[in-house]
C-alpha cells in the first residue's frame, strides 16, 4: 500500500450524497421514509447504483435484490467489502443505513482520486430490508446472501400490507440474477451510527465494535379475572394488570443486578378492559432481553421464567409465553477490531470497543467473513426517527477509520 | 306493629318481577342493557311504573326523573323510603339496582296482603342514572335528590354519546315536577347485590352494610424518552412503561401494608409507543384507592403523591396527576345498620357488618336520612356484566330482612 496514510475522504462530498439521498421520500426535519421495495425504495436504488455506475464499478444484482459495486484490484481474488442498507422504517434518519453505503463509496471515491490501486478487490453493496419494518425478518439481504435462508422463502414472504417480496422487487425492477449465496468477501467491514447513546454520553468518537447482542423476545400473555376494584379485597384478587407490572419491574430488578451488558426492557403492555374501577382481566406484554453473551442472556431468560412461575402461583393467573424471536450474539474477528481501533488512535479519535445493542447487515456477514464495524455518535442517542443527527466532523471520523480499515485489509 | 314478626315475602313474585324487567333490554344469559335515559331505560320505567299504580301507590316524578311510589300509613309524616335504580350499565345484570327497587314493592305488596298498614308512610323509588356509565357523573338522581347537584346542571349533562340529559328525559317522558330537593325520608334502606366476593366466600348470607368506601381516582402521565431496548444501556433509560409498571406494583404493596379496608387498583395503563423494541416515550396510567376511613384514604394518597416524586427523580421522568374523582367515604345510621344486623339473627340468617366497595344511592340519601343497606351474596363477585347471579335463596333471605327492618322503621 503506498500513500494510503496521507488519505482523508472528503466529508462534504459524503455529506452531500447523504443529502441528495435523504431527498428521496423526505421526512422533516432531515429524515427519510423509504420502506423495503416501495416505490421510494427503488428511486433511492436508482440513485445509488448511478453513484455507483459514474465511479465505473462493476455492479451485480441478486435474486434478493442486494447491489455489489466492485473496483478491481491489482490481484484477483474475493473483495474486501463494505456497505451497509438504505431502506429505513417507516420515520427513519438520514444516516441509519445510509452512512455505511455512502462511506463506501466515498472511500472508493478517494482512493481513485489519489489514483491508488488495492492488492484486493474492494466492494461496497446495499442489502435489501435491513429494517424489516414492511417485510420480516430484518436483515433480510444479507441472511439470504450469506445463505442463512433460501431465496424462495424470502421472495415469497407477506409483508405488513399484504403484498410479496417477489412482486415488489420486481416492480422497482430489482429482481437480480446474481448468485445466492453471494461471493464470500476476504473481509467485511460497516460504518453505522450507533443509534444508542453511549459514545456521546463518554464524549468518545469511535466505537470499534467487537460484538453484537443476543436478542430474546418474549410476549406474555396473563389471564386472571375481572372484578370490582372497590368491592374485591386485595387476598381475592387475580390481577393481569398487577401481574403485566410485576413482571415489568421485575426484569428491571434482574438488568441492574445482572449489570455488564444486559438490558431488559418492557416496551409493550396492554391491558383489558383497561378501566379505572376494574381489576384487569388480561394483560399482554413483551419482554426484551439482550446481552452479549449467549450463557449469561441464557441465564436471565431463566430467572424471568421462574418468576413467571411464581407469579402464576401467588397471583392465581395463568400466564403464557411466546417467543417472538431468539438471535444468539454475534462476537467479531479480533483482528478487524484491532484495526477499527488502532487506525481510530492512529488518527487521533477517542475510542472504546463495545457491543452492538441493534442489529446490523455486518453480523449476518460474520458467518462468512472476518468482520468488524465501526461506530460514530449518534446525537441523543436519536435513531429510527427523522431527528437522526450525527455530527459532521464524526462523519469525516468514522468515514477515515473505514478508509484506513479498508486499504489494510485489501492490502496483500 | 301487629303481626309483621310472622310476614315473609314471595319471592317467587319478587323473582317474576325480576325476570319481567331483565326482559326490556336482554342480554345473554340474564343480564340488561337499560343506560339512562334510553328508550329502554324509559320502558323499565313504564313496566315499574304500571307495577306502581296496580298496587295504587301515589307516584310523584321530580325534575330529574326520580320516581317515588308512597303508601299513606296510620299517621302523617315523612315515609319510611327504600329504592336503588334500573339503569344498567351498557351490559348490565339483571339484579344490580333492579333487586332494590322490586323488593321494596314486593314488601309493600307483602303488607298489603296481610292489609297491614304502617304507623309512617312507606315509600319505594327508583333513582335516575344512578350507573353513570352514559352521563356522568354516577348517582345523579339520588344526588340532586339529596340536593347535592343543582338541578339545572343535571339537566344540562352532555353524555357520551353527546345528548343531553334534559331532552332524553323529555322524550321518554320522565322529565317531572315533583320539587327538587325532594322530601327527606324518615329512615332509608337499600336492599343490593354485594358486587363483591366477601359474603359468597365467607359463606354469609346477609351483609349489614355500615359505610361505603371512600374513593380516590387519580391518573398519572409520565413522560419520559423513547429509545432503543438494545443500544440504550439501562443507566441512562427514562422509562415511562417501567415508571408505570412501578406505580402498579408500589400501590399493590401500599394496600398490603395497610390492608383492614384499604384497596389499590391500577386498572388502566397505556405505553406509546407500546413497541417490544423501544422503551415506551410516555405512559398513562389510573390509580383507585378506597378505604372506609379518609384518613387512612388521605395517607395512602401522600404516599403514593411521596412515591411519584422519588420515581420521577430516579428515573428521571416528568411525572404529573389529575384528580379523576374525590368521595369521602360515608358512614350509615348505627341504629338502622343494628337494625339490619338483628333481623338477619332473628330470621336465622348469617350476616356480617361489612363496607360497601361500591358507590349506592343510599350513600347519597344518608345526607339527608338515617340510612343502611342491606346485601345478598353475588355469586363469584360477579356484576355489572349479563353473568351477575344471586340464589333464589338469598333473594328471599334479603327481601326478608329489608321487610322486617321498614317495618320496624314505619312503627312509631
Amino acid at each position: 500500500m503506498t500513500g494510503a496514510e496521507q488519505l482523508f475522504v472528503d466529508v462534504e462530498r459524503l455529506a452531500a450524497r447523504l443529502d441528495a439521498l435523504a431527498e428521496i421520500g423526505p421526512l422533516e426535519p432531515g429524515g427519510s421514509s423509504r420502506l423495503a421495495f416501495t416505490e421510494l425504495d427503488g428511486a433511492g436504488r436508482d440513485l445509488v447504483v448511478t453513484w455507483m455506475r459514474d465511479l465505473g464499478l462493476e455492479i451485480t444484482i441478486d435474486g434478493i435484490g442486494n447491489v455489489i459495486a466492485t473496483r478491481q484490484g491489482r490481484t484477483e481474488g474475493p473483495p474486501v467489502m463494505t456497505g451497509s442498507h438504505i431502506d429505513t422504517v417507516r420515520t427513519g434518519g438520514r444516516f441509519d443505513g445510509c452512512l455505511g453505503v455512502l462511506a463506501g463509496l466515498e472511500v472508493i471515491e478517494t482512493l481513485m482520486d489519489a489514483d491508488i490501486t488495492t492488492d484486493r478487490p474492494m466492494a461496497v453493496g446495499f442489502f435489501s430490508n435491513e429494517e424489516g419494518a414492511r417485510f420480516p425478518p430484518d436483515m433480510m439481504g444479507s441472511l439470504v446472501y450469506v445463505g442463512g435462508m433460501p431465496l424462495e422463502e424470502a421472495l415469497d414472504t407477506v409483508g405488513i400490507d399484504g403484498t410479496k417480496v417477489r412482486d415488489e422487487l420486481d416492480s422497482i425492477g430489482y429482481l437480480g440474477s446474481s448468485p445466492i449465496p453471494g461471493l464470500s468477501p476476504h473481509a467485511f467491514v460497516e460504518l453505522h451510527i450507533e443509534q444508542g447513546p453511549v459514545l456521546e454520553e463518554g464524549g468518545v468518537t469511535i466505537g470499534a465494535v467487537e460484538s453484537v447482542q443476543g436478542i430474546s423476545w418474549t410476549e406474555i400473555e396473563i389471564v386472571g379475572q375481572s372484578n370490582h376494584a372497590g368491592t374485591t379485597p386485595m387476598r381475592l384478587r387475580h390481577d393481569a394488570g398487577y401481574a403485566a407490572a410485576a413482571v415489568s419491574t421485575f426484569i428491571r430488578g434482574l438488568a441492574d443486578e445482572m449489570s455488564g451488558d444486559q438490558v431488559a426492557t418492557c416496551g409493550a403492555m396492554t391491558l383489558h378492559p383497561n378501566l379505572v374501577n376494574v381489576i384487569a382481566a388480561n394483560a399482554t406484554i413483551t419482554v426484551d432481553l439482550r446481552n452479549t453473551d449467549d450463557e449469561l442472556l441464557q441465564e436471565a431468560e431463566a430467572r424471568l421464567a421462574r418468576f413467571l412461575e411464581k407469579l402464576a402461583s401467588s397471583e392465581g393467573v395463568d400466564v403464557t409465553t411466546r417467543t417472538l424471536a431468539r438471535f444468539e450474539p454475534v462476537v467479531f474477528d479480533q483482528t478487524v477490531v484491532g484495526l477499527v481501533e488502532a487506525n481510530a488512535r492512529a488518527l487521533g479519535h477517542s475510542v472504546v470497543r463495545m457491543p452492538s445493542g441493534a442489529g446490523h447487515d455486518a453480523q449476518m456477514m460474520a458467518r462468512v467473513a472476518p468482520t468488524g464495524m465501526v461506530f460514530v455518535p449518534s446525537i441523543d442517542g436519536i435513531s429510527h426517527n427523522p431527528e437522526e443527527r450525527t455530527d459532521l466532523a464524526d462523519l469525516r471520523a468514522g468515514a477515515n477509520v473505514l478508509l484506513r480499515t479498508l486499504v489494510q485489509l485489501a492490502t496483500n
